[in-house]
């Protein structure tokens, strides 16, 4: 509970209308999308802007009340769970596009703006945001910037970060400051615009963001390999960049998500191949048509038992959607999807994917693979019950192996989802003591009080999963 | 001088041969490419190894010795000049490509290797390192990182930071830590392979770096705008992009400048047009020449005086050299010659060569612009004689203004050339005294000691450049 002389001060600021304690309120804001993660917050407050923003923040750390900023809560880190109360810092009013600038191949949004209405508003100016996380219909830029979200076009086109160019944050001590800006080249300082983005909010409030463009591509076309063996589909990837082709997307699904996807979306996809390939390139025609014929040699050269390209925009769109729809489908197997985001580099794809499938079988749990098989960026999914307990157990031990055998080959414990509370334990493995103790002096030197999203990266205790039963 | 006991520590750790604290091996170090800053080292000290460049930076923080890292000191920031003492740690045995790996487009490279031989073993392989800074026939990559180096190519494929996924750094304390990885994707923990990148090694000393490669484009051509007023050449430029053209370089050269760049390459620029554009694009061939065309035709509608299309590689390669020698054809002037890179919002760069022209004129003084007009990274030159105390004032005067004008415009005060010494005096324009603030809590949360070459991007008196007469 907040102090009446903090609530009032709060509402002062923001109106009655804007700040909420009641039990439901508290109760909507106490999770996020990631299972097994819980926690009320004392209220959630929504700033209508900059300044609002700066005020609460100023008060929150004057009465060391912690702020967790939310977008849509989409995140699978517990990134945005209040787990050490305080408040819930919402954005819903702060949701403008301030500006699409043509003439400089900029965008500039407030935190609040949902990732796809800004993708649709910038392609209907010619232009491109390439960042594409699956939760894009819902997430929100604020929380992509937060979380530095990857996507399925990471590949080719890189991640939220590589598409930032400027940023309005609110520090611990209520100072608003700007970084960057509309330009292309910019060394004026300590690089906070990136040190901020994927800081996950412990270091600073993001309040606005100037986002790089890009010219759209001028057309698209979608291929999708069956293999019988995932060896040969991992090979396959190799060849095609090795080949120096740079595809927009190059996805990777195993049988059992394969099973579970095409029983969601129903679009025809072959479930009795052990991996597919699903794999888009964009730019202009002939390059496109050149590139996706050299794919599907390659792909038949390493043992794909069929290639097919996507006859019509729809087919290709359907297939595309269907696999960002695999996160849904999993999730309707069991009470509980534990799904992560080890990564390795793209050579050694084949290697961590035959881990996770040892790693399954030593622990019998079930173990789904999918992902971003271009960035070595794998997603594998556990459907599971957090109900029961034993098998959580083995679950999260496999899931430990699988970061330790992930960060041994050259890999790290998250590719694209953040650290935040499900991951702290594991951070060290990456890090080393003297990484986590460096990032510890920078966290300390910006948020003394540690009011800014407290409890998220910095475990408390290492190699532990704190599971919290909701 | 160091004291007797540093001194044997410090030749016990690298032995005799890599620890010179002569005064010929000091004067050597005692400046860089900055004009009129000079200040004797007390030693200068050459690692073999990341090991031994640790020991040394311990032993540094020990006894508070200030450490400035130098590649090649091609900087034009003063960013190499030991003006407080101590040693420069020089990475001429640290200078070997450990490996180019064309499964996951990676280089992983020392800091001592020059930039320049980085790009040709890496295009023997088919494959692009884009970053390339006008230096880099001599500069370093660790060099390149510590300033975030830009270059011609930066508006197309980016800046060095753009191209760094990982590092090896010693920190103050000496603890050697990693980040990233070869991994397209990786959010595991706070961005310090961007916050140390263009921090100047005032938080962090760059031992290693794994580097992002592209496939090589197919081809390139080169063309050449001529123009009887620069109004015309900077709406080309902006006309350009909103067309939504990014070409690989777009560069821009004033009448004074083609003058010299002419007299010093003598390869038949014209010389009596008020500016040129000097243009390339590089993609498929399809690609290439449609742009090209494209460009072409713009161009002509905002009034080129002539469009001309290199007719050989090898004319398009004096054209581009000839562009790359803007700073040494200006520097044969005068005795002194001030290169300053003011950058803007591409949308102002009409605006802020008008300006940039009044100012020249307002203190009388000489100042010759050309710069990467794609970027709006401008590079206002002034051939002057710092001899000339009354005429360096007026300079000084006129680039002050200069700054506040590119700030008001949405600009920066450096956008390739790094802050160092020179430009830290207008370091809070850009960054307002809470963007300082937080930069300074940044730093001495990783430095304590302040021995992280000091005395860079921190001013000690705000908008007064220090001028240290050589």
């Amino acid at each position: 509970m907040l102090a009446a002389e903090v609530k009032g001060k709060m509402i002062n600021i923001v109106g009655e209308g804007n700040f909420d304690d009641s039990k439901t309120g508290r109760l909507v804001y106490s999770y996020d999308a990631t299972p097994n993660f819980q926690s009320l917050p004392a209220a959630v407050v929504s700033p209508r802007n900059t300044r609002e923003a700066a005020e609460i923040v100023r008060i929150c750390n004057e009465h060391k009340v912690p702020i967790v900023p939310r977008g849509s809560g989409t995140n699978l880190c517990a990134g945005t769970c209040p787990t050490e109360g305080g408040i819930v810092l919402l954005f819903r009013h702060m949701n403008k596009i301030i500006d699409i600038d043509e003439e400089n191949l900029t965008a500039t949004v407030q935190p609040g703006v949902i990732t796809l209405d800004l993708i649709n508003a910038v392609e209907a100016k010619g232009l491109f945001y390439p960042p594409d996380p699956s939760s894009m219909k819902i997430s929100t830029i604020g929380g992509n910037l937060n979380e530095n979200s990857g996507g399925l076009r990471g590949l080719k086109y890189g991640v939220t970060r590589d598409y930032v160019m400027g940023l309005e944050a609110v520090l611990a001590n209520g100072d608003i400051i700007r970084t960057g800006g509309k330009l292309a080249k910019d060394v004026a300082g300590y690089d906070f615009t990136r040190l901020f983005v994927g800081s996950e909010g412990t270091l600073a409030i993001i309040t606005e963001a100037t986002l790089k463009l890009i010219p759209i591509p001028e057309t698209k076309k979608t291929m999708l390999a069956l293999y019988q063996d995932i060896e040969s589909a991992a090979k396959s990837v190799s060849k095609i960049i090795a080949n120096k082709i740079i595809p927009a997307t190059l996805e990777f699904l195993d049988q059992p998500t394969l099973e579970v996807v095409e029983a969601h979306a129903k679009i025809g996809l072959p479930t009795d191949v052990q991996a597919v390939l699903l794999i888009e390139q964009d730019g202009t025609p002939e390059m496109v048509n050149r590139d996706i014929e050299r794919m599907s040699a390659i792909c038949k050269e390493e043992n794909a038992v069929s290639v097919q390209i996507a006859e019509s925009d729809a087919q290709a769109e359907a297939l595309s959607s269907a696999r960002r729809t695999a996160l849904s489908a999993l999730a309707r197997l069991k009470p509980t999807t534990i799904l992560e985001d080890a990564t390795v580099p793209r050579s050694e794809i084949a290697n961590m994917v035959r881990a996770i499938n040892n790693i399954a079988t030593k622990y019998h749990v079930k173990i789904c693979t999918f992902g971003h098989a271009g960035d070595g960026n794998l997603h594998p999914t556990c459907p599971t019950d957090s109900r029961d307990k034993e098998e959580m157990e083995r679950v999260e031990k496999a899931f430990e192996e699988i970061f330790v055998k992930a960060v041994e080959l050259g890999g790290t414990i998250t590719g694209e989802h953040g650290v935040g509370v499900m991951k702290a334990p594991y951070l060290e493995l990456k890090l080393g003591k003297e990484g986590i103790a460096a990032m510890k002096a920078v966290k300390t030197a910006l948020d003394p009080n540690n009011i800014m999203n407290p409890g998220k990266i910095f475990a408390k205790d290492s190699r532990k999963r704190v599971v919290i039963t909701r």
